[in-house]
């Protein structure tokens, strides 16, 4: 399929391990549950595997969820969180997105720092 | 969430009508099936809302079949068929791609020539 391996990387705050394959603008994500309990392990436990979420970009993280809390989306995050890279990201509740988990992301230079 | 609808089409292969939202180099597609039977309507009835599949698109849509027909890996599509614009499109089995639908697609200028 032509994709290409950019690296892998832990992500111990959702428990796994994640493989990045860039394509054009955009990147798949493989991810491998940790054995034992985590939200990705609980998901392929219930579902099998399969698309897990998607991942949009944004500007300003916290003006979007501001506005999808306005507009009376479900949010799971109210507020952004930090992944293990230091980047502020967010998820919209699957019931809030037609059964679609949403992740917010925001890209930050020097987020490590 | 910054998306913007760039059109709406029918796609009365798959029975559906499509609406585009391109972003960075991709697109999001939100697809509404059409009343009565076909594979998006199916696909909802057993799983509901939710994510249907992905597109790849490639440069060389029949090689890239004939590669993964050589690797064993399981497809919908053993050679191309076209969409409503006329473009080469093919799928592989979610059997053959971790529980994924994976569209192929190869673009082709003056398709519908």
């Amino acid at each position: 399929l032509g994709l290409e391996l950019a690296g892998i990387a832990d992500e111990p705050e959702q428990k796994v391990k994640v493989a990045f394959l860039p394509r054009g603008g955009s990147e798949l994500e493989l991810l491998e549950p940790y054995p034992g309990d985590g939200p990705v392990r609980k998901f392929m436990e219930k579902r099998g595997e399969g698309i897990h979420h998607i991942c949009l970009e944004v500007d300003d993280i916290e003006a979007t969820l501001a506005q999808l809390a306005k507009e009376g989306v479900q949010l799971i995050d109210t507020t952004p969180r930090l992944n293990s890279r230091g980047q502020r990201i967010a998820f919209i509740h699957p019931k809030g997105a037609h059964g679609v988990l949403i992740e917010l992301y925001q890209y930050m230079q020097n987020a490590e720092d």
